[in-house]
Formats: structure tokens, C-alpha cells, sequence
């Protein structure tokens, strides 16, 4: 009997490729409803920015190779339609409206995200588009082209519609951003988002928040968003809005959810069902920091949950450690980086925050191409320990990230991190990395 | 009784700030035998290779200052000669040649590193200069200058030689490197330090290493660098041959001292007296990873422990963890890191190193800006444990490090810095980041 796999994405690719490269006699079938498989979803708005790349290089890997080259019998264009966990079979219907029954030995569910639509009258409408799959940056592209587009409406203010927004500017779009809600970046500390709002708006970028949409309307060529206060017009709607897990298949097979509606899973991906697997954006993770589950839609977690499957699968015991949140994008200049929780989430799982918001340099005294960089970090009274970090600025933000991630992995005080023996040399950072003096500050206060 | 500073560089003047700051009527004494205090003696290189920049651009803040707004006595042209523990003086002589004894209660031998001048014939002549003090990099500069050097040769191939060079090819001067041991890079693993050898060969610079040094002779107008198989000449010679700590005072003093000579610490920074503090280039440290005495100068160390010093004199009790031996250069456009122990290190250590040297790209796949980064990742057999990691390359080397640095200090295997929750976007780095990569690669190993 097969390892099953349902999604053709980074997970469900990652474990079956990696179940072949463990056990080649291992029949691996693989069903993805779309065309395309194996595509770096994350690259989609800087591919988008460019319009000398056609949206096809962002394909890692060919549906071809998957096939001929580590015999994966990967079936394109199939949707599954039903997982019955007692019988250990699954139903899936093909394009054609065929029926068919696929049994399997351990079945993989990675059946992603899909993007939230807000149930907006108008929301449509041609011309209104979200961002998720290939094919929608497929079409959004062939969109801007065919239409000329000269302005644009992003409803949504996520890191998906920041990098949108700059990927429009880049090819001389005009973009306003729109949503219901008041604040900017609501995980972020103020004094941070503060940065982040005004590079937006440096770019000549309208922005909206606190706006709620009552529809979206065709005004002559141009679609219109309307609030009860403001209308903005524009040649495409971008709704990017979030995302939630692809998790309908799973609960209806009776398998456990969690946050979100996300599958449940334990460190080795295994639902509720002991034959049952489930990896990449459609399942949960447990929170390092909070012991809590948790739902952070990523694609290191979704390559390295694939890989945990096919490795238990074929009987090697893999438990994953849990995630810290650590997210990084980029919009326009600024480096935008976080790790951990906030001072509410915080408050949430019960925890006494503690947050110092710093202002440094990314380079030593005098050094030339130097900026500014500016650091949240949050840390517990109670235990002292370092629980998260916000950090934004032009210049080694990203990478800077990496370090109070791990020292959360490690579950380290804020004043063991402050203790930690950096790197440092003028062209990279001051003596005291501004991660340092932000531990150094929230020290006073613990 | 006053607390008694002896040099007043990073690790004295830490310590006497912080120290007023806790206790604005503690008497804090400073002895400084040059003229110069708090100063970026790193970025001297970048200093010199700016010929617009005053060298007293790397003064961080001004002797004035620190007696005027901080209240420090601050005693510059001052050198301690003797240390008396029993009687709690010390003896010093100021630059007319007078005597003076200064009582202490508690004392903090701040007196740095020397550079090292191998004893070869020659080596005194005008022209042959070393680079420590901000006075020999304003003596270097002004010998730039004045005697319009067109071509140098550096003895060495450390980071300081390797980062002077890098100055003097940015003002148009040419350059050759030598030195007795064959080895261009000694620490580092061969493949990652070909690509350093590449990069300086790149820029016209000659690299010799594995030649004996005979003389330095006069040849006309200029130097010359004398080896039985290789003559090189040049306006000027740099003298890069590594730092020793300055610890005679000490030594003669009774005081403990360890790896390669420096004064002997515990956590606290305590000497083996008592009374006695000892912080900076001058004295040692535990090595995180090994667990062992270690002596590896720079800055962080020195400020951080100059802040233990002070909190401790002022009762604070401040114990300092380890150090895991972070360090990163520039050199041209390329980005060198290391932290943790090499392979070699780790078998005098008594361990059972395994060794991975991977190349990966500093972006995503296909995304604009994308360069290659050299990892090598150094495990231990037996345990799992990550013991270091090396990183070359054009692009997000340096902060990356932080990460490997920060695991060393929670003493994670590889297989937990494997699983760490790292950000990912990719204008950043791919999927997996290079260092997770080598995580991966190393974990087959172990």
C-alpha cells in the first residue's frame, strides 16, 4: 500500500521526495489539484515586480523531473474529495469530472492555505485578486500587462500586501492600501510600525487603515473600493486579506484541529489519526515560547514538517522542535524582522511582559552606510526570560534576527542573551550590537 | 580608598563610567601612559584608508568628558611601574620622569595588548611600523602622507593585516603580504580560506606566505623585506604579527596568569587577588565550548568586562558567562566569520570533531543580489554537540553568525540548531538557510 500524499506544494513535495530518497521501492503517489507543483510561492511578489520574468521561474522543480528522474507518481490536476480514515482510502476527482479511489499505507494531507475573502459585495468582480498560487500570480501578471495597470487598491496591510505594494511601485503603479482595522501592524510596537508607515508612505503610498469596505464597485473602467468615507479607485484590487488552512478535507474525515482551524499535529506531524499525517500551512505547530499550539503558516516550517513525515513514515523517529515565530520581509528598504511573541500575546499566555523599544546604529561610530536600526524586545518579570524581538531598519536586520531566535529555541534569560559573545567588527555593527543594548535596557526593568 | 584603574582604554574607561554611575561618590581614579582614551582602535583601518577622515574621528569621547561630566580623575601621560598587593599601591611615573604611589581598595589592571615585533634585523627602522594605538595609527597615516607611499609590505596575514591591506588598495597603494607559515589562514578550513586567498589575489596583492623573514634592509629610497628566496620592497612596512597581552606589571605583581600569558580571571573578572580586577586584552577567559581557559582579545569582551568589573567593585554581583570565540572581518568585498572551535582545536580539546564545508547562496533562488556563501560546521561525535562554524562570502555573512554564536552558548547538538526557527524571506536567504543547510549535511556525519 502507497505513502499517500494530498498537495503538490513544499510539503507534501519535501516528504515525498524524501520518502523516495529513504526507500526507493516505496510507492509514493502524490495528488495535486492544480498544474503546478514544487514553486517558491514566497518569490511570487518580486517575480510580479520584474516584467522580463516570466512567472515560470519561480518553478523549482518540474512536475517531469519529479516524475522520471525520483519516481514520484505525481498526479496533476486531481482534487481530493474525501479521506475515509477507516478504510485508509482516499476520493479524488480529476478534471474531467472522473471519480477515483487511491488506498493508501500512511497518508500525508498538505493541502495549504487558501486566501480569506472577506464577504464584500463586488468582491468578484474581474479585476479583484488575491495571491496565493502560481496560477494567481500567473494571472495577476498577465493582469498589470493586459490592462496597463496605472493604480491599484490593496485591501489588507499584511507583510504579503507590503511586499505587493512595493513590487507595484517598482513598476511605477500607483498603490493605496485599505482596511478595517485602525492600527498599521498591529503585532508590531508602535514605535516600530511608525518606521515602517512612513517608508510606505515615502513611496507615495496611500495609506488607509481603520476603513471599513462597505463594496467594490465598477466606476467606468476602474473598479472603486468604497468606505463610508473614502473611495478609492483603481485598475486592480488586491485582496490580501490573509490566509487560513486548507483543513475542510481533514475535518471531515474527523481529524482533530486546532488554532484557526489548523489540523492538529504532534512533533512527528501525526494527527489524530495514527496513519494519518498532515504538514505545511494546513497544520499547527507548538509555540516554543508559550508551550501553546499555534498556527504560523511558513515555508521553512512547511519544507522541514515534509521532511519529519517521510522520515517517520519510513521509520526513522523524527520529533520536530516547535517554532518561535520568527518571520522576516522586506518593503521597499526596510528590513522587517520578528521573533517570539508580543507584549499581548504575552499577557495571553499568561506571562508578565516587560518591553524597552531602542534606537541604534547598524555599523560602528563613523562608519560609512551606517543607519538606523530599531529594536523591540520583550522579556518576562517573572522568570526573566527572553520571550520576544521586533526589529526594523535598512541595514542587517534580517540576519540579525537569527540570534534571539535561536536563544528562544534555547529558552535563554534576557540576561544570558545580553551575556552572548557577537561578532563584531566597524562595517557590521557598533561594539554593543543593538540587540545587546536592547537587552542590556530591558535588564534595568526585570 | 579609591577604585584604581590601571589604562584607559575600552575596559578601563567601562569600567570607571559604570562605576561612577552607580556610585557618584566613589573616588575613580584612571592612570592612562599615552594620551589618547576611548577610542575605536578597530576601525583604525578604515580610518586610514580615508584620506579626508582626521584619525581623531575614532575618539569616542574626549578626556574632558570624562573628567568633566563624569567626574572621573583621569590621569593621562601617567604609566603604573609597580603593583604593591600587600600594601594596596601602585607606583607610577609620569611623563617628566616623577614618581607618584596611588593607594587603592580595589584595583582593575586594564593594560591591554602589545603588538608582537618578531626579532628580526631591521625591524626598528623608520618606515617599519605596527598598528595597536591610536598614536601609531596616527603616526601611520601621517608616514602615508608625508612620504607619499606608492607600495607597502605587510608581515602577517591576520585580520588586522588583512584589513590594512584592504585600506591601503582603497587608497590606490600596492601591496604584498608575507609570512613564515605556509598556511594562508591557519584556523580556518582550506576550502572556505581559498576563497579569501582569491579575493585579496583579486585585488592585485600579492600573498606569500611560507617564507622566513631574514631582514628588513635599506634599498635606496625604500624598504626592502628580505627572504632566502624572495626580496619585497616597499615605502613602508606594517608589521602585523599578532598581539600579546600586556600582563607584566601583573605578573611581576605575584598575579596569576594563563593561556599565552594573560592575567589569569574568574567569572567575576577577579585576578587571583582579591582586591585585583583584570579586564580586556590583557586578560583571559573561559571558553564556552571547551570549558577551558582561553585568551582571544576584542571589543565586546573588553567593554562587557570593564561593566562587570564596575558592577562588582560597586557590590553588584555580575558573573559573566564564557566566551565562545565570535570573530568577523571584511576583507574587500567579502564578508569572514567564525565562532566556536575548529576541528583541530577540537581534537586538542579532547573531542571527536566532524567536519561539513557546504556552499549555498545568500538569497533565494533566482532573486536579485544573490551570492555564493562558503559554511564549514564542526560537530562533536560523541555528544551531537555544534562546536563552530565558519562562514565566508559577499552577503549576510557577518550577521548570520550571530546565530551559531548564540547555540554555542546553550550548548545545542546540531540537530537541535537544525530544527531552529530561523526567518526566512527571499530577498534574505534560501528556504533553508545556508547554516541549516550545513546543520543537515553535518547531522549524516554525527
Amino acid at each position: 500500500m502507497p505513502f499517500l500524499v494530498i498537495g503538490g506544494d513544499a510539503a507534501g513535495m519535501s516528504a515525498a521526495s524524501r520518502a523516495k530518497r529513504h526507500r526507493p521501492d516505496l510507492d509514493v503517489i502524490v495528488l495535486e489539484k492544480t498544474a503546478d507543483v514544487s514553486y517558491s510561492a514566497c518569490g511570487m511578489p518580486y517575480n510580479i515586480a520584474d516584467p522580463s520574468r516570466p512567472i515560470d521561474d519561480l518553478v523549482v522543480r518540474r512536475a517531469e523531473v519529479f516524475r522520471d528522474k525520483q519516481g514520484i507518481d505525481l498526479r496533476t490536476g486531481i482534487e481530493a474529495t474525501a479521506i475515509d480514515p477507516e478504510g485508509q482510502t482516499v476520493c479524488a476527482r480529476d478534471k474531467e469530472g472522473r471519480e477515483h479511489t487511491f488506498g493508501y499505507d500512511k497518508l500525508l494531507v498538505a493541502t495549504g492555505a487558501v486566501p480569506i475573502t472577506p464577504p464584500i459585495p463586488g468582491i468578484d468582480r474581474p479585476g479583484v485578486m488575491v495571491l496565493k498560487s502560481l496560477a494567481h500570480g500567473r494571472a495577476m501578471k498577465d493582469f498589470i500587462d493586459r490592462h496597463a495597470v496605472r493604480k491599484a487598491v490593496i485591501i489588507g496591510m499584511g507583510y504579503i500586501a507590503l511586499e505587493m505594494c512595493e513590487a507595484l511601485r517598482v513598476r511605477g503603479i500607483a498603490v493605496d492600501m485599505i482596511k478595517p482595522r485602525a492600527s498599521f501592524l498591529p503585532w508590531m510596537e508602535e514605535g516600530l510600525a511608525d518606521q515602517v508607515r512612513a517608508e510606505v508612505e515615502a513611496r507615495g503610498v496611500g495609506v488607509h487603515p481603520g476603513h471599513r469596505i462597505g463594496e467594490i464597485v465598477q466606476q467606468g473602467d476602474r473598479l472603486a473600493v468604497v468606505a463610508p468615507d473614502l473611495t478609492l479607485e483603481g485598475d486592480l484590487v488586491i485582496v490580501a486579506a490573509g490566509i487560513a488552512p486548507a483543513s475542510e478535507l481533514a475535518a471531515a474525515a474527523g481529524l482533530q484541529t486546532s488554532v484557526a482551524g489548523a489540523i492538529a499535529v504532534d512533533a512527528r506531524q501525526r494527527t489524530s489519526n495514527r496513519d494519518i499525517y498532515a504538514a505545511g500551512d494546513c497544520a499547527d505547530a507548538f509555540h516554543v515560547v508559550t508551550g501553546q499550539r499555534t498556527w504560523i503558516p511558513l515555508a521553512l516550517r512547511a519544507n522541514r514538517a515534509g521532511w519529519a513525515v517521510a522520515d517517520n513514515v519510513c521509520g526513522i523517529d523524527r520529533r520536530l522542535a516547535g517554532v518561535v515565530g520568527s518571520a522576516v520581509f522586506k518593503v521597499f528598504d526596510l528590513q522587517v524582522a520578528r521573533t517570539g511573541i508580543n507584549a499581548d500575546e504575552a499577557r495571553a499566555a499568561g506571562l508578565e511582559p516587560e518591553t524597552v523599544v531602542i534606537k541604534s546604529r547598524s555599523r560602528a561610530h563613523a562608519h560609512p552606510g551606517a543607519s538606523d536600526i530599531w529594536v523591540a524586545m520583550v522579556g518576562d518579570r517573572g522568570s526573566g526570560r527572553l520571550l520576544g524581538v521586533q526589529m526594523v531598519g535598512r541595514d542587517g536586520v534580517a540576519h540579525r534576527l537569527h540570534a534571539p531566535a535561536v536563544a528562544l529555541h534555547a529558552h535563554m534569560t534576557v540576561e544570558q542573551f545580553s551575556l552572548t559573545d557577537l561578532g563584531y567588527a566597524p562595517p557590521f555593527g557598533p561594539t554593543w550590537d543593538p540587540m545587546l543594548t536592547a537587552a542590556n535596557q530591558l535588564l534595568k526593568r526585570l
